[in-house]
C-alpha cells in the first residue's frame, strides 16, 4: 500500500542516535544464517511473482482466492503449521463510475477511467477481472458542479484558497496526488463543503517529468491512474463497520452511514491524460507557483465563473458501488518454539494488490515466502527455534489494512501476552535499506544490516546506506537534516537511525493499537515502482524490467528479515538497546519544544503584521489575496513533566543497558525467562487507554500517523499535533499523559534491571 | 537589458544595515519637490511610450534614429542644453539564420525563428524592420552536429554532465534561459568544445507555467524567443573592438578575430514551441531532476547515440551576420549648476530596444523624460541647482552597454574629476522599489523612498517595501535571508538595505571602471515583463495592459529619481552616510570568511568520500555517474589585512558621520567646497589599476558582475571569486589589494573629517 522512496524515509528520520556501550549478547548463529542464505533463491521468487501477479488479485477476486490457497499449500509443503483465517469485510467495488466535463472550455468530454493494455506488457492485457477507476470507501453519489483545483488538497492549500477568495462549497474539487495521504484529500474537501472529489496524478510527481513513461521507461503513462483507499485511516484502520474488534462472520456492525471512517462524497482517481482537459477548463486566479505541475497548461484555481459570469469547467461525477461484504483470507503459519512456545515472533506482508500487484505487495510477499521456505527447511533439518515463529500473509491490506487489523483485533489479548515483535514488509525495490519502527530495536537493525550483502555493490547493506547518507550530505550542504545524518554516517562507530512509523501498511495495529515492538523494512530509492503505483501497470513485466530485475533485492530483503526472525526467535538475552529509544525520545522532546516556540513566534508575528496592515500593503492589488486569519496568542507550555519523564527514562535505560552488558552472560535460565516476561509487555507501556484526540484507537503516545499527513509519522503525537493545531489545552493534557507513559516504561525497565541484578 | 524581479533583487541583497546616528543636513526643499511632483504626468509618459515604441528601434534602425531626434528635440524644448554624441559601434545583425533538426525522432524539422503577430496587439504586426532570432556578438558559423541538453549551461551543469559521461565536444548544446547570464551559456559551451549553441525559453521559467500566455496573459507565447547580447560582458562591456576607449569615428579597432569578447561559435535563441521538437529528439540519460522544465516531455541529456549506436537528435545551426559598424546616438542634455558647475549629477536610461522595447527600456526612459520636462520647467521658472545636472539617453545598451560605455570611456578623465554620482534606471514595472548601488548612499535612498507615495496603496514606497519584506519573512520562515530582512523591516528605526550592483545596465562603466558613486533603480515584482522580455511582444499594448497600466509606476520612478537628482544637485552638505558602507563591507568580509571555511570543508569531505569509495557505493549502478573530481586541499587564508582595513574603515566612517552630524550645520562656504572636493574622488579609491583577475577593465574591489553569474553581483570580487574557484594565490593577492583600497578609502574619509574639523 505504502509507496515512498525508502531513501526519503531514511532521510526523513528525525532522530539521530549517539554511540552507546556495546551489548554483550550470545552471538547469532552465523552457520545457521549461512545455510539460510544459501536457500534464498531470487529465481524462485521470480517464479512465484509471475504466478501470483498473473491476474487481478484484489479482495474478493478469483485470483486472490487462488493466491491464498497457493500460499497456504506452499507453507504447508514447507513444513509449517498453516491455516487460513477468513474475515468478512466491507469492501465496496465500483458498479458505475463517470467523470464528465459538462460545461466550460473543452466540454463535453468524458474521462476514460480504464487503463488500456500496454504493448509488450502481456499481463496488462488480462483485463477480464480488472476494476475501473475507483477509490475504496468514498461516498457514492451523482453530482454536477463547478470544478476547483486545490493543489494537494492539504490544510494549507485551503488557507491559500480562502485568501484567494475561492470557496469549494458546493463544488467538485480536483486535487493532485502527493504531499499528504490520499484519503485526506476527499476528507478535507468534504469538511470544506465540497460535493465531490477527483484525485489525479500530475506528471511532475510520477509521470513524464520523472522518467520516460511506461513501456519506454518506468513512469506513469498518460492513461494510468492511482487507485487506493480513502477510508479515514487517521481515525482508525480496518473494517469501517467494526471499529476496534474483528470482522468475524457474525460480528455486530455499524451501518455504512454510522461508520465514522467512510466518506460521504463521491470520489474518483483520474489519469493526467484526462485531467489535462479538466484543468484546462478552469478560470479564476492563476494557481500559486507551488501548485503548478508540469502539464502544458497555465494552472488556474477555478471559481472565477460565478464572480464574473464566466464559464469555467463544470463536472459531472458519479460513483455507484457494490457495498456487499467480501471474504478476506489471512494465511497464518507457525513454527512452534521449543523453549518458549508462547513467545511469538510475528512476520507479515500482505498479498492482495489493487490489480496485478507485482511490486505492491508481491515483491515483498515473495521475499517472505523465500524466508518461509528456508526456515521450513531448517526446521525440517533439525533447527528448532527457542520461540515460536508466526508468518502471516495478509489479505485486504489495500482497502485499509483490513486483513491484519481484523486479525490483530480478534486476537488482541493473546497478542498482548505472547507477541515479542512484529516485523513487516510491503513492496520492495532496488537500492537502499529503509527501516522504521521501535527505537529500542535500532541497534539490532544495524547489526543485522551489517551482516547482509548488497546485491549491486558487494558491501553490506548498512555500509551502502552509510555511504549514501554521506554523499547526500555532501551534495545537499544547505539541508540541515542531510548534513546531520551525513555527520553521523561519517562515523563508522555510530549506528544509523531508523525512522518513526506512521501508517500505510500492516504494522499499524501492532504498533499503535497493541503497543508491540514493531519493525517495517524494505529496499528502495532506485528503480521505483512510483510510476505505476496502484495502477494496472504494476505488473510482473514492469517490476522485473524496471524495479528489481532478477529479484535480487527481494532476495536481500529475505536475508535481512529472515535474520531478524531467527535472531529474535533464538536470542539468549534481549536484543534491545533502550538507550537508543531514550535518546530518540529526548530528540523528539527538543523538537516539540522548538515547535511550541515557533508557533508562539508565528502568532505574535501574524498579530503584528495584521495590525500594521502589512499583508494588504505587500499584496498585488490586482490579485485578490486577503489577510490571513489572526492566530490566537499561544500560551507558554509547561514541559516540566516531559523533562522529568525523559530524564528518568534515560537513567533507567542506561542502567538497564549497562547492567545487561556486564551481567547478561551470567544469567540463569530462570532469570532469562523472568527477563523475557518483564520486557515483553514493555512497549505496551507507551499506550494510554484514552488514546489520541479525535481517535482513541491510536493509543501509542510516541508513534502515530499524522492527522494531516496520513502515512507520515508524528512522534509524541498527542503533544506535537496539539501544538501544531493550536489546541493548547490538549497539549498540556498530553504532556501529562505522555510523561506518564514514559515513566511507566522507565519503571518497567527498572524492574527488568532488577531481574538481571538477581531480583 | 536587465530584467529580473525587483523584489528578488532586494531579497537577494546580502548586506543588512544597522541603525546609525541621524545626520543633520540642510532639509530638502519640499516645496520645490511638490512643484516637481505636480508636473509628473503618467498620461504624458503613456503618449511618449506609444510614439517611441511604435516601430522596431534596435541600433541602426530608422525608428531608432527618429527616437534619438525626437528625444533631442524634446529636451531642447524643455530648456536643456542638449546634443547628440554619435559613436560608431560594431553591431552585427543577422543576414541568415537557421536551426533544423536533421536526424533523430521528429526530423526533419525547421525552426520558425520569427515571431508571428499576436491578434489584438497591433504593434506586433509592424514587422517590416523587425529582425529574426539572433543574439549579438555570437560567432557566425554553419555546423551540423548531435545535440546535447545542458540545463542552464552553467559550470555546475558541466560538472554534472561529466559525471553522466556525456561530453559536448563537437556537439551543439541547447541550454535554457535562466540561472546565469545569457552570454555565459555559449561562452562555457565554447570552452567545453561545443561547435554551436541554442538558448531557449522554457515555459517553466517565463511561459505557460508562470501565467497565461500573451495575449490572454502576460507570459511568453510558444513562438516567442529572447534576443540578447552574448558578448563576453564579464571581461569588459562596450564595443568589443575598442576595449577601454571610445568608439569614435576614427578609433583604432581590434579585428573581430582579435576581440576577446566576441564568441567563436554560432548561437541562436529559440522559442519553446520549436525547442520542444529538438528536446524530444534527445536520447541518453534522463536529465537530473533540477534540469527538468515544464514541457510535456521527459527531458533527456542526449549523448546516447554514439555509445549505443542509437539516433538522438542531430541539428543544423547556421548564422551569417552583417558585421558593419552602426551609429549609436547618445542624447546628452545639461542644466548648468550655478554654484559648482563642475560638479555633475548624471542620470541615464537607455532608449534602444531589441524590437519595440516598450517595457525594456522605454518604460524607464519615459520616466526620465518626465523628470527632464519637470526639471526644465523648474529651471525656466527660476530654480537654479547648485550643481550641474546631466541627463543621458543612451543608445545601443542592448548589444552590450555600448552607448554608455563608449561615452564613459571617451570622457573618462573629465568624469573622474567632475561626476558626483550616476543614477540609472532601465525597464520598470508595478510593485516594489528595488535599488542597488554604492552603500554610502543607502541612507539617502531610504530618505527619498520615504517621501514618495506608492500609487497603489497610498503609503510611501519605503513603507510598502518594508511591509513586503516583513510578509516575505513570515511566509518563508525557513529562508534565513528572508527572515533576517524581515527582522530588519520590522524595526521602523532601521533603513532597508540596498543591493550590490553587478551588471546588465548602463551603470557598469560608472561604478566598476570609473569608480563613481552609483545607483540603479526601478519598480517591479508585480505585472512583470518577463514573459515578453527581449521579444517582439514587448509592445505598448503588452506594457500598458499587463506591466504598468496607466504608467503609474513610471510616474513613481520619476518622483524617486527626480528627487534624488534635485537633492544631490542642491545638497548643502554630503548626503552620504559612510557607516552604512563600512557595515556592509564588514558583512561581506564575514561572508567570504565563511565561504573560505566551507570550501575547505568541502575539499576535505570530498577527499574522505572518494577514499571511502562512497560515491560509487551511493550510485545507482544502472545510471552511469562517476566519481566527482578530487578537490585540492584548501590552505587557510590570512584575512588579517582585510580585518585591519575594515576596522580602520569603520573607525574612519564613524568619525566622519559623527563629525558631520555635529558640525555640518556650521561649515563655511569654503569648507563646504573643500569637503565636496575631498569626497568627490572618494569612491574611486575602491579601484585598483590591476583590476580583477582575467578582466582588468573591472577595477572596483568591492562590486563586480560575477564571472559565472553575469548580471549577478559579486562583492569583494577579487577575494570571493578566487575562493569560489579555488585560486588561492589570487585570494591572497586580492586580500591585500582590497585591504589597500579600503585603507585608501578610510584615509580619504579622514581627510574629509579634517576639513569639517577646520582643516
Amino acid at each position: 500500500m505504502k509507496s515512498v522512496s525508502r531513501l526519503a524515509i531514511l532521510l526523513a528520520a528525525t532522530a539521530l542516535c549517539a554511540a552507546a556501550p556495546a551489548i554483550v549478547q550470545a552471538a547469532p548463529d552465523k552457520a545457521l544464517e549461512a545455510k539460510f542464505d544459501a536457500m534464498i533463491s531470487p529465481a524462485e521468487m521470480d517464479g512465484w511473482l509471475k504466478t501470483l501477479a498473473a491476474e487481478p488479485n484484489h479482495v474478493g477476486s478469483a485470483h486472490g482466492k487462488a493466491n491464498a490457497d497457493l500460499t497456504l499449500a506452499l507453507f504447508k509443503s514447507w513444513g509449517w503449521d498453516a491455516k487460513i483465517e477468513t474475515f468478512w469485510v466491507l469492501y465496496p467495488t465500483p458498479i458505475e463510475v463517470a467523470i464528465e466535463l459538462t460545461a466550460g472550455p473543452g466540454a463535453p468530454f468524458k474521462a476514460t477511467l480504464t487503463e488500456a493494455p500496454i504493448p509488450g506488457d502481456e499481463t496488462s492485457s488480462r483485463i477480464k477481472d480488472e476494476l475501473p477507476a475507483y477509490v475504496a470507501f468514498q461516498g457514492d453519489g451523482d453530482v454536477t458542479a463547478p470544478l476547483v483545483y486545490v493543489n494537494y488538497g492539504m490544510p494549507a492549500d485551503y488557507d491559500a484558497l480562502e485568501r484567494l477568495g475561492v470557496s469549494v462549497q458546493g463544488k467538485i474539487v480536483i486535487a493532485r496526488y502527493g504531499a499528504g495521504w490520499r484519503g485526506l484529500k476527499p476528507k478535507l474537501a468534504q469538511e470544506h463543503g465540497a460535493v465531490g472529489a477527483i484525485i489525479y496524478s500530475d506528471p511532475r510527481d510520477d509521470g513524464y517529468s520523472t522518467d520516460d513513461v511506461y513501456p519506454k521507461g518506468a513512469s506513469r503513462p498518460p492513461q494510468g491512474f492511482q487507485r487506493g483507499s480513502v477510508a479515514d485511516m487517521t481515525t482508525f484502520p480496518g473494517d469501517p463497520t467494526t471499529p476496534g474488534y474483528g470482522s468475524t462472520k457474525d460480528a455486530k456492525r455499524l451501518t455504512r452511514q454510522e461508520s465514522p471512517t467512510i466518506l460521504k462524497i463521491p470520489t474518483l482517481p483520474l489519469s493526467y491524460g484526462d485531467a489535462t482537459v479538466l484543468l484546462r477548463s478552469l478560470d479564476g486566479p492563476v494557481a500559486p507557483p507551488a501548485w503548478r505541475g508540469s502539464l502544458p497548461i497555465t494552472y488556474h484555481v477555478g471559481g472565477g465563473s460565478e464572480a464574473k459570469g464566466g464559464g469555467g469547467g463544470q463536472v459531472h461525477l458519479k460513483v455507484v458501488s457494490d457495498w456487499s461484504l467480501k471474504p478476506a483470507y489471512d494465511v497464518i503459519a507457525t513454527l512452534k518454539g521449543k523453549v518458549a512456545p508462547d513467545e511469538w515472533i510475528i512476520r507479515g506482508n500482505h498479498r492482495d494488490g489493487w490489480v496485478f500487484g507485482a511490486s505492491d505487495p508481491l515483491s515483498g510477499h515473495v521475499a517472505m515466502m523465500g524466508e518461509a521456505k528456508a526456515l521450513g527447511a531448517l526446521y525440517k533439518g533439525g533447527w528448532k527455534p527457542k520461540r515460536t515463529i508466526v508468518y502471516t500473509s495478509w489479505d485486504a491490506e489495500e482497502p485499509m489494512l483490513l486483513g491484519s487489523t481484523e486479525w490483530a483485533e480478534t486476537h488482541a489479548e493473546e497478542l498482548k501476552t505472547k507477541a515479542v515483535a512484529y516485523i513487516n514488509s510491503d513492496s520492495n525495490a532496488r537500492g537502499f535499506l529503509g527501516v522504521g519502527g521501535s527505537h529500542s530495536l535500532q541497534h539490532f537493525v544495524n547489526e543485522v544490516a551489517a551482516d547482509v550483502t548488497d546485491p549491486q555493490t558487494g558491501v553490506s547493506v548498512r555500509d551502502r546506506l552509510r555511504a549514501n547518507l554521506a554523499v547526500q550530505a555532501a551534495e545537499n550542504p544547505t539541508n540541515p537534516r542531510a548534513v546531520a545524518q551525513g555527520r553521523l554516517a561519517a562515523d563508522p562507530t555510530k549506528d544509523l537511525p531508523i525512522e518513526a512509523l506512521g501508517s500505510g501498511s500492516d504494522y499499524s495495529s501492532f504498533l499503535q493499537n497493541l503497543g508491540l515492538a514493531t519493525l517495517n523494512l524494505g529496499f528502495g530509492g532506485e528503480g521505483s515502482d512510483g510510476g505505476v503505483y496502484h495502477s494496472a501497470y504494476d505488473t510482473y513485466e514492469h517490476h522485473t524490467r524496471f524495479v528489481d530485475p532478477g529479484m535480487a533485492y527481494s532476495g536481500a530483503l529475505a536475508k535481512v528479515t529472515g535474520r531478524m526472525v531467527m535472531r529474535l526467535a533464538d536470542a539468549d538475552t534481549p536484543v534491545q538497546r533502550y538507550g537508543d529509544f531514550a535518546d530518540t525520545v529526548s530528540g523528539y522532546l527538543d523538537e516539540v519544544k522548538r515547535l511550541a516556540e515557533a508557533k508562539r513566534d508565528e502568532a505574535a508575528q501574524r498579530t503584528r503584521l495584521l495590525a500594521a496592515g502589512a499583508y494588504r500593503l505587500a499584496d498585488d492589488p490586482t490579485v485578490s489575496r486577503g489577510d490571513p486569519a489572526p492566530l490566537p496568542a499561544s500560551p507558554k507550555l509547561d514541559f516540566g513533566p516531559m523533562d522529568r519523564a525523559v530524564a528518568r527514562l534515560k537513567a533507567s535505560a542506561t542502567a538497564f543497558d549497562q547492567t545487561l552488558s556486564t551481567k547478561g552472560a551470567t544469567l540463569s535460565s530462570a532469570q532469562k525467562k523472568r527477563l523475557d516476561a518483564a520486557l515483553m509487555p514493555l512497549e505496551q507501556k507507551l499506550l494510554r487507554d484514552k488514546g489520541l484526540p479525535f481517535r482513541p484507537w491510536y493509543k501509542n503516545m510516541i508513534y502515530a500517523p499524522g492527522r494531516f499527513t496520513g502515512y507520515g509519522a508524528k512522534t509524541l503525537p498527542g503533544v506535537r499535533e496539539a501544538i501544531e493545531e493550536r489546541r493548547f489545552d490538549d497539549a498540556a493534557t498530553y504532556i501529562g499523559l505522555t510523561a506518564e507513559a514514559l515513566t511507566d516504561y522507565a519503571a518497567g525497565l527498572d524492574a527488568a534491571t532488577a531481574v538481571i541484578n538477581g531480583g
